[in-house]
């Protein structure tokens, strides 16, 4: 990729002397800040922009790594195919009128792909907005001279975009907002060769790059992309577009994505420790707040110190934190001592900490310093959020001095910045600059808060990749299946299947006839449950082929002659031991379109859509992974016992999701698995109902 | 209120020549903008600021109907008096030093109040910032110069603040960052006197307010509050401190204030139509955008047309509509005609209507206004959500011409804005001017979309005054009831009680001795459950005496001895009969310190807990409220029925809360009900356990 970010001579296919236009933007910003070789290529000038144009690109003399390509998108085949001829590595193209615009635009983005392969070059685009390197003052783009105006504050966030137009009006607004220092810009566009993942792997190696963000709409190697995550030490946070149904269905007709569903995504990126935003100023602030705090590992903690120049901001962040995993610090009595000294002696100091009264006793400067030296040295605070007033009453603090005496104690400051438009302007951009993130919002300052102290290490886990897991033919049973249409396996079979998987299932026998019903009864006791199992017939319930509650011989026979005539006699009967429990849970396997195999975990029963309380992981999952995924229902609380019940044994249930990734990743035939529900007995789960769909 | 909002002449006692000293400044501010008389008063000075200084209070001349008090917290009763003496209707108290530092402040601040009751005069403070009025620019406060610097943008936006830095930063913030219109800010300290409620009914009558937003830790009188906001044509905003328990304990040191637990505040504040906010800046969002749509009737809907200059945030928006009850509107074929005209031919126009292609050919101007026609003339398009850029790619769109369009139409108009600083800065200050809210971040843009479009009308109910309700003792129980103890009341007469106001419960019987259990048995049917009452004892399962799935006459005489062992003879021991049902409700009835009767309701059983979906209501609560409290449960799609059960009956549900209402508020020994679980049955409640506490 060093063609792309460090090219020693550029080649713009499209060059224009016409200011304001594309062809000239591009060749007037890389004159800016770009140091190597600048050829700009149109058989219609002599020169542009004081520079000698070349009316081919094959004209072009060394050196020349990269050639940016902006002219019509039917011109755009024949462009690579000379760049081949050249030699050139690497195209970026600019242009758009490609695969976004249907058919026509498809089939010459199928064409350019082509060319390019034959050619060995990379190609980055189309309908992009190129590369924007603040460090090195790169500027591979069409994007207006306001970014020059602006200045281009160098930092560590780098992005990677999937949007054009989103590129250029978040640097703007990014850069004239001058709260987030920007590495690099990648603006992807249609992705049709260089993709999020060629980017990812490039940037978790670059020295500039400290944090990277990503919006994406689509996902070119899912799995590729989470390995890519897990082996970063750098924090990757993403926003993605097209998580609910509406939403998804707005990203198709954007970039013709496919999306994978939220709830998948979201499990994903969880597994494999990428960060993830709502909003477009939630990822950038999540970026910039990592660029200062880095380190997943290190002494970490949640409980946080808060100095404020109003006690109602004070009560409102400590309600605030609650939802997020923070705690208010309890202070020493050193540490009360200590800022004793700071308050008026009517004043008993608390957590969060009032300044207003110190602060008249001792000026904002060296009330800030001495609370901050106070709550800095106890052993119970873990990061301290100040709320910090510009513009009237007095009441700035010395900013840098609170920060030296944070950094020395290794404890993360944030602060909550208001007051006067300007003032205000100025104490962000002062602030990031010696690594304090400093937020207009205190619900973001919290947000932010969270991510950093509440970071914990990726779980462990076995490669992600499926070759890992090949496809085996160790379960006979699959031979038998083989013979079967698509479509549903029946119950026996399937409970079978998991049990032979180490999934534990209840105990439950055909009744080959109606003599034998009773003798199974006499083997299980009662109560007992019958289903009818009829090929093809997924659910039973709505189909009238279960009988619940069975407690007698009488009625088991009575359920058999039931439920065989319903079947015209077509289908088993299975007979099995009603299982009491309170908790209920739903687990199961799906293969998702884009995201591949994956566990599924949840509330179970008539919970499952009221509530939604579900978890994804893409398979095959870890043991720890798994037990990962349990502690993220929400109703997790509820497997730990309540009212004298004994907790549910989670790695029991840990070991269900571990063994079902194994079971959908090993056999491709499996579209589908669905165990619901999963009753927790004694503590311990077990499968009573269990799906099986093969495609 | 009057003389507090239009004082014909104000005496400003403490008043000093000390520039930037409190005594100064509330002098300097009155000169600035307050057109009637203003009288410094301190005995060692003859002027301040070119005014004549009166050596007391008494010496100052007519017209005086305000005193702004300055003084030391000490000399504070003595000032009162001879305010009273002068004939004086309102001070207003800016100094500190009262309740908020200890109990040497308190005894102040009572002496304080009993000298302005028997002088008939209205305090308003103390520790406090006074009132800021920027329509008539008047500034009754301590507030720094900074105000006039950035000028006093008026506005309908009237706030009630209890903390006083906060209103003076607050209000330096809003001036200078331009986007909310103020109308008067009344920051109102300890509240010894006047407190939110005399300001809210002045605001909902005052010409110059079309929206109050509130900053709270404690509530001087909720039902009072309720009925006003209820009564209120004009919205109304809340930001409560302290509605964890975290923030509480914060609240109760920062004003010495009792906060109700945040789930009684939320209901209560649901109940009152009043709108929540949880952070400073979404409050004055919520503020600014009711203060354009104030009215919360008038043809309503939810769905939004998008247009957006990037597909990226259109799919973000609709993935964020989402979660806030908003959906993207589906477009007829009409419009997609007028639309197709403003865009390439290949491309089909969609909601989010992506108008980058359209800009290209139009230009942004011609683009957004063509495109802001086609969408507000469809019956389908509730109101439009528009993506706006400023500074940079020719995307500035003709706000005061689609805000035309938008307004003609009948449609909300909001709109993101994004770009340059400086640009957006213009941009949200002349949005404001006309009307349109604009957003910095998509989410608030989107949450203050859900406040507007889904706004409804306040349930009717009857008075929620307690007067209402006249305690009674109809009841007959409650003469023998009266005999006993605090305390829990035993389940079998609490089910009684319960019964006889309509509460459907089990049926159950006491077994006076060993032969009579089977005798019930007979009565009822197995399955049954065996229950120990021992007086005082109100968790019997703890106490192990509780024995479910009885199921034969032999096993409900073994339990009538164990039971009756356990408790050492002293017990009575009830048989039920045992219900089945897969959903569980709590309900029940609670006095809360600070709100009074409160209903409770939420889903039961082993989740209780785990999930906490519990909603409260004030007592009495009507059927039509009982109705939405059920309506706001998390999990309340539970109740429409699923896999072929049959919906649960919310009108039984209302009933049993309306009667739980009723009979807490009839009967003031009450402390607590708790009916847990409400099991159920075939569609229709019933209560299987029930606990009255008496206090």
């Amino acid at each position: 990729m060093q063609y792309f970010f460090k090219p020693r001579g550029i080649a713009v296919i499209g060059a224009s002397p016409g200011k304001g236009k594309g062809g000239n933007l591009i060749v007037s910003n890389l004159k800016e800040g770009y140091t190597g070789k600048i050829y700009p290529v149109n058989p219609r000038y002599e020169a542009i922009e004081g520079l000698a144009c070349y009316p081919s690109i094959l004209e072009v003399p060394d050196p020349v790594d990269l050639a940016i390509v902006f002219v019509t998108a039917k011109m755009v085949p024949h462009v690579i195919a000379d760049c081949g001829r050249r030699g050139i590595p690497g195209a970026m193209i600019q242009s758009a009128g490609f695969s976004e615009i249907g058919a026509l635009g498809q089939s010459l983005q199928d064409k350019a792909l082509s060319v390019a392969q034959e050619n060995r070059i990379r190609l980055w685009g189309p309908n992009c907005m190129g590369l924007v390197d603040a460090k090195n003052r790169y500027v591979f783009s069409t994007v207006t001279p306001t970014l020059w105006e602006t200045g281009l504050p160098a930092g560590d966030v780098s992005l990677i975009v999937q949007s054009g137009m989103l590129t250029g009006a978040f640097l703007i607004d990014l850069m004239s907002h001058g709260v987030t220092g920007i590495s690099k810009v990648c603006s992807i566009g249609n992705k049709m060769d260089v993709n999020e993942n060629d980017l990812l792997s490039f940037l978790v190696e670059d020295p500039d790059t400290t944090v990277i963000g990503l919006y994406l709409e689509s996902f070119a190697d899912p799995r590729r992309f989470m390995e890519l995550a897990r082996s970063s030490k750098k924090p990757i946070v993403i926003l993605s577009g097209g998580k609910t149904a509406k939403g998804a269905a707005a990203a198709l007709s954007h970039t013709a994505s496919l999306s994978a569903s939220g709830a998948v995504v979201r499990g994903a990126m969880v597994q494999a420790g990428v960060h993830q935003a709502n909003d477009f100023y939630q990822l950038t602030d999540y970026c910039r707040t990592l660029a200062m705090f880095p380190s997943r590992s290190g002494k970490k903690g949640n409980r946080v110190a808060v100095l404020t120049y109003t006690g109602a901001a004070g009560i409102v962040s400590v309600d605030l934190m609650d939802a997020h995993r923070l705690i208010p610090a309890t202070l020493s009595a050193e540490t009360l001592n200590a800022l004793q000294s700071v308050f008026p002696e009517w004043m008993p100091p608390a957590n969060p900490v009032d300044m207003w009264p110190g602060i008249i006793i001792n000026g904002s400067k060296a009330a800030y310093r001495k609370a901050m030296e106070a709550v800095c040295a106890d052993p119970d605070v873990d990061a301290v959020l100040a709320h910090c007033f510009v513009g009237g009453f007095d009441l700035d603090p010395d900013l840098p001095q609170m920060t030296g005496i944070a950094q020395r104690a290794g404890k993360p400051l944030f602060c909550w910045i208001s007051g006067e438009r300007e003032g205000v302007y100025d104490f962000q951009a002062s602030a990031q600059k010696i690594n304090v993130p400093a937020f207009r919002e205190i619900t973001r300052a919290i947000e932010c808060m969270d991510l950093v102290l509440n970071r914990s290490p990726v779980e462990e886990t076995g490669s992600l990749s499926l070759t890992a897991a090949p496809e085996t033919s160790d379960l006979q049973r699959f031979t038998d299946l083989s013979k079967m249409d698509n479509g549903p396996v029946d119950e026996f079979t399937a409970k079978q299947i998991l049990s032979e998987f180490g999934i534990p299932v209840v105990e439950e026998a055909i009744a080959g006839s109606k003599s034998e019903a009773p003798e199974i009864a006499d083997r299980f006791g009662f109560p007992l449950v019958a289903k009818g199992l009829l090929p093809g017939i997924a659910h039973k319930t709505e189909s009238n082929l279960v009988q619940l509650n069975i407690t007698s011989k009488a009625q088991v026979e009575r359920a058999y002659t039931e439920l065989d005539a319903a079947m015209h006699g077509s289908g088993r009967i299975l007979l099995q031991k009603q299982i009491p429990g309170k908790i209920e849970l739903v687990t199961g396997f799906i293969r998702d379109a884009n995201f591949g195999p994956c566990v599924m975990l949840g509330l179970g029963g008539i919970f499952t859509e009221a509530l939604g309380d579900t978890i994804f992981g893409m398979a095959p999952v870890s043991q720890k992974e798994a037990l990962a995924m349990i502690g993220r229902l929400q109703c997790q609380e509820l497997l730990n016992g309540f009212r004298g019940s004994e907790p549910v044994d989670r790695e029991s249930v840990a070991q269900i999701l571990v063994s079902l990734g194994e079971l959908g990743c090993r056999h491709s035939g499996i579209q589908e698995i669905d165990i619901n529900p999963l009753i927790i007995r004694k503590g311990f789960p077990i499968a009573v109902d269990g799906l099986i769909i093969l495609a």
